[in-house]
């Protein structure tokens, strides 16, 4: 795989990684083992899969929604990564079958996609707003390269070319065409992957055309709805299509669309060079990252809609923080990572996987969260969030995109550990196992063992086929404060080697030669920027990159009745036969006494307090054990 | 004015209350001479009043709604108290002009509403669920048995005993009678107030038998479904037509709907001794001041279905509250005190007159709110409260019941501050003026001198025709500690006096002896119940009956940032330049030292604080100023 033109690095094909690690093994196999054929099963059973029969008539039932292709998509694209790293007959045959199924379902113009072939034909990219037919598309090229590059197989891959240049002559600026764009991006971002699977430039150009294109006067999506007869309707940003992507200051609109967008916008960048596209994307990474963005790594604060909310605007108990908008940003962070090695990037990117990713799909692998909120009463009124369970994780979705992306995400992590520089290796997350790089036409093999993230020492070997000079650069984590380095053994002079978050170690290495890296892990109490005033007064326990939360089960109910004392003592303790091994925060904390309420509503205040002890868990893990309350930002007092 | 079976207390006629205070005075003439005219503006301008002359054809601006009658019928009852406080001949023109329209707007069969008049004669009595009729009607008959109480004029009665008359012929639980009941209660209470202008019980046995059928299955509003040719929608609990009264154990969906619902509830127990029916209405008191009332007096905290949350579900930023709910509040408590005097009641009706009523309308008169929110960000992304100027007062609404009812509520505030006992007087709130009562046919004429509730000092002067003996009755406020009284200058022990929280002197009452009661106000901080989580770790301050709360102008932004520590002193200030004179609170609290953030979202936790000067405003008196931010409870910090 050759480097972007403005690629300072390139991630590892997947096939070249291997992940053996205490806490991401059993993640990644229960999401292999179990998710991926549930996520199938689910697919089969709701009629996502029979539906590329055509075979669905008026009256029948399982009439195919315009975006269950993409589902489908995502399932295969997962089952691809699956492959690339574990092999398996019986999944290849399966996936075979699958694909055989879309490919037969694709018209003979290259069109593809269920609903509007079988059930409204006649409104084929009438409504690029509503519907979702470039969406589908995209998923289903980022699919087919996905399964070429595990497979070889060309078939899946020639029908998506077939796809792209259809879609091609349909689009663009060229007369007679429709200067259309998606209402849901996601297609740039696959064009791009279509092109470097394929090497071939009309999908980068088409790509790169409906990015430019989005938001120039007349908007496309009004001209459209006067075609349909209908009038426009004010969306505002919330297809990110109110203004050229380029004059974009804010992270705006629906939050899943937004990270797809500003992805594409990062991969058209990375090929074309274009600084001035790569300027908005900085200035778009500053304001969600800066302002927009929950202490988890979720993004998108508002329910209606999905969307952002406004600087600051980051409630906790109606977060909406979709588990794919989480994704979306892991997405993102990794494109910036490889155009602007920062270790900024790989922050987010980490704080998003170990919390508001994770937390997307219970321990068990079959139940989903869509929204992450960051706390949680069953009893509230909020007519979504009540009934007796609260909110607690589903077993599928109408729109079931969580699930179906949460299983592609862990089924390719192995991507997000390391990337290869021209003459670096970059070591961006820390997860035992091992990778291949190439380094000046030389094999370099590097091993990881580690217990992070509940554990501070990280332990590499690097094996270069012959001794070589380069550099292994080793991220040292955002959260961490005073962390160590030594190289076979010896210390290293952090400050001095270390530039833009990563400890550049360029050196002559030899076979088995160790880089050994202490991350101290004290829990934290965080705190929140003062304009975030759902967090005034409040903190957050934080160990190495996990976010941590308190649960009635361990805590009682009114969990924010707690309080947590400046001077209390939290200690971290490792126990094994909590949900598989989990480090838990246990400490003392303060409760209002509220045994003399009775039914007094309000009453002139008292200060007396009672110590209670707490125990907070990793907030990935909330909501495996009894649902109840959950609260992340605890009150300080 | 007789007594109601079940009495033991009655209202004093409107005409024989004078208030002449320092606090009320300003906000009664206000009332008079700016908003009642100002609404009948609004009212005209809008096509409210010129609807009655039934010319509006399809096509035509303004189509009459079906519950624009209520509007008028509202500013008609306003503007009768005021006559019997205010005699104003040119006010009595305007007023007879428009009841004359009304009067010949009603059909032959005595059939009333302007909508279903002359847009929709064919749906008449289709939709009793949706459609405002039996509502507006209740308004009308309300409207004129004030005019009749006021001036003696029957022609307004006439016609709405007609309309009662043609209701009572067409619902009922005789053969051919349709056995409907409201959407919107309001007529049973209406039906009970005609009942007493008029004498007639069949008016009372109407407004019973609405109250009584109501939730019976088969469910109406499903029975009228059906006859619509619609599927009966599944509103729960939203109109309080889910069961029948005596069986309900929460107050549960839409809060003015509720609250005129209850107070039917007790005026068919006053007037027939229905026992199970007062054991309802004291079930759903209790549930309504013990656990589903905000510490303002509102009701209704969620903004979905304007109804309420689940018990202590009071979340404050997105405190529904609506100016309606809180002057039924008033009306059902009011109702309580006749039936049971218990300074319980009278407690409510202060807290919710001083606070969640009065902050409806502006210092000026002309601007109102609908919703009271005891929390305002106008930067949060909450659409409905966004834009530059965030949550202020309107000039008028589309659906215009607040405006409507705080008028004829200020306009009537005699009403409430006393009240006749068999043989004794009983005096709830404090405010300057004087009243006449009949004590065994004994003229006994009370003065009241007081700057409450700004100052601690009620000074009350009883003159009786001739001496003779009966018992006044001295509320002593549930908000108050310490309280003391003299009579005639000479002490008195107030615990063996007070029953139920009034403080009984019974005494041989000579003209001009005088009691003079103090109640002294402390700032207090008040901590809600450990249930109710939005007010975790928080206090609100309050001053006798007065709520504060914190506004940007005087604080700056971000007052979630804001804490208050337990030990800070604070300071009860009158400031006679200030809103035309308020007593405001100052004192020294903490805030984050925010000058270091920048662009850092979170970060490890530093208690570094400053002292910042605070002043409180009371809520009422919130938003007269530059809009902003607003905030009730402060964290205590």
């Amino acid at each position: 795989m050759p480097f972007a033109p403005s690629h300072i690095l390139k991630p590892l094909p997947l096939g070249q990684v291997r992940i053996d690690d205490a806490f991401w093994s059993d993640r990644l196999e229960t999401n292999r083992t179990i998710t991926l054929p549930d996520v199938y099963q689910k697919c089969k059973k709701t009629g996502r899969i029979d539906a590329f029969k055509l075979d669905w008539k008026p009256g029948k039932p399982n009439q195919p929604h315009h975006f269950w292709d993409s589902d489908v998509a995502k399932w295969i694209e997962a089952a691809a990564y699956s492959l690339a790293t574990h092999p398996d007959p019986k999944l290849e045959k399966l996936l075979t079958g699958v694909i055989d199924l879309i490919v037969k379902a694709q018209q003979p113009d290259g069109y593809l996609n269920v609903h509007f072939t079988v059930v409204e034909p006649e409104k084929r990219w009438s409504n690029l707003r509503d519907n979702h037919e470039l969406y589908c598309a995209g998923h289903l090229m980022e699919a087919a390269a996905a399964h070429y590059e595990a497979t070889g197989g060309r078939e899946f891959l020639d029908a998506m070319r077939r796809c792209a240049n259809h879609i091609s002559s349909v689009f663009g600026r060229q007369k007679g065409k429709k200067r259309g764009y998606p209402g849901h991006e996601e297609i740039e971002l696959a064009l791009v992957k279509l092109y470097r699977a394929t090497g071939e430039k009309r999908y980068l150009d088409l790509g790169r055309y409906f990015v430019d294109e989005r938001g120039r006067k007349p908007l496309y999506f009004d001209v459209e709805a006067r075609a349909r007869g209908q009038d426009p309707k004010q969306y505002g940003a919330y297809h990110q299509a109110d203004l050229p992507v380029r004059r974009m200051k804010t992270a705006d609109g629906h939050a899943v669309r937004a990270m797809y967008l500003y992805c594409a916008m990062t991969d058209v960048a990375s090929e074309t060079g274009d600084k001035t596209l790569l300027a908005a994307c900085k200035r778009l990474w500053k304001n969600v990252t800066h302002r927009r963005m929950y202490i988890t790594g979720g993004v998108g604060s508002a329910k209606d809609g999905e969307r952002f909310g406004a600087d600051y605007d980051l409630p906790n108990e109606t977060a909406y923080a979709e588990t794919c908008a989480a994704i979306g940003l892991v997405f993102w962070a990794h494109r910036m990572l490889h155009l602007e090695p920062d270790a900024r990037y790989a922050d987010v990117m980490e704080r998003a996987l170990y919390n508001g990713v994770l937390s997307g799909v219970s321990l068990g692998g079959r139940k989903f969260f869509y929204d992450n909120p960051l706390t949680v009463y069953p009893r509230a009124s909020d007519p979504a969030r009540t009934g007796p369970s609260g909110h607690v994780r589903q077993e599928w979705f109408g729109c079931a995109c969580c699930p179906t992306n949460i299983v592609r995400m862990l089924a390719s992590l192995g991507r997000y550990v390391y990337s290869q520089g021209k003459n670096e290796i970059y070591v961006h997350l820390y997860a035992g196992g091992q990778a291949e790089f190439e380094i000046d036409s030389r094999k370099v093999r590097l091993t990881q063992k580690t217990r992070y993230p509940w554990k501070e020492k990280v332990r590499l070997a690097v094996h270069p086929e012959k001794p070589g000079t380069f550099t292994v650069a080793v991220r040292i984590p955002g959260w961490c404060r005073g962390a160590s380095l030594k190289v076979n053994g010896r210390g290293v002079n952090l400050a001095r080697i270390t530039k833009k978050g990563y400890a550049k170690i360029k050196r002559l290495w030899k076979p088995g030669d160790t880089v050994e890296l202490m991350l101290p892990m004290p829990v934290e109490r965080i705190e929140a920027n003062p304009n975030v005033r759902a967090n005034s007064g409040k903190v957050a326990l934080q160990r190495g990159p996990v976010v941590y939360c308190l649960e009635e089960i361990d805590n009682g109910p009114n969990l924010s009745e707690i309080s947590l004392p400046a001077d209390a003592a939290l200690r971290a303790k490792y126990d094994k036969n909590l949900l598989g091994g989990v480090t838990v925060i246990t400490g003392k904390a303060r409760r209002r006494d509220d045994s003399s309420w009775k039914d007094c509503l309000y009453r002139p205040a008292s200060s007396k307090t009672k110590v209670v002890s707490i125990q907070a868990m990793p907030y990935y893990a909330w909501c495996n054990r009894k649902p109840g309350e959950m609260l992340v930002w605890i009150r300080r007092g």
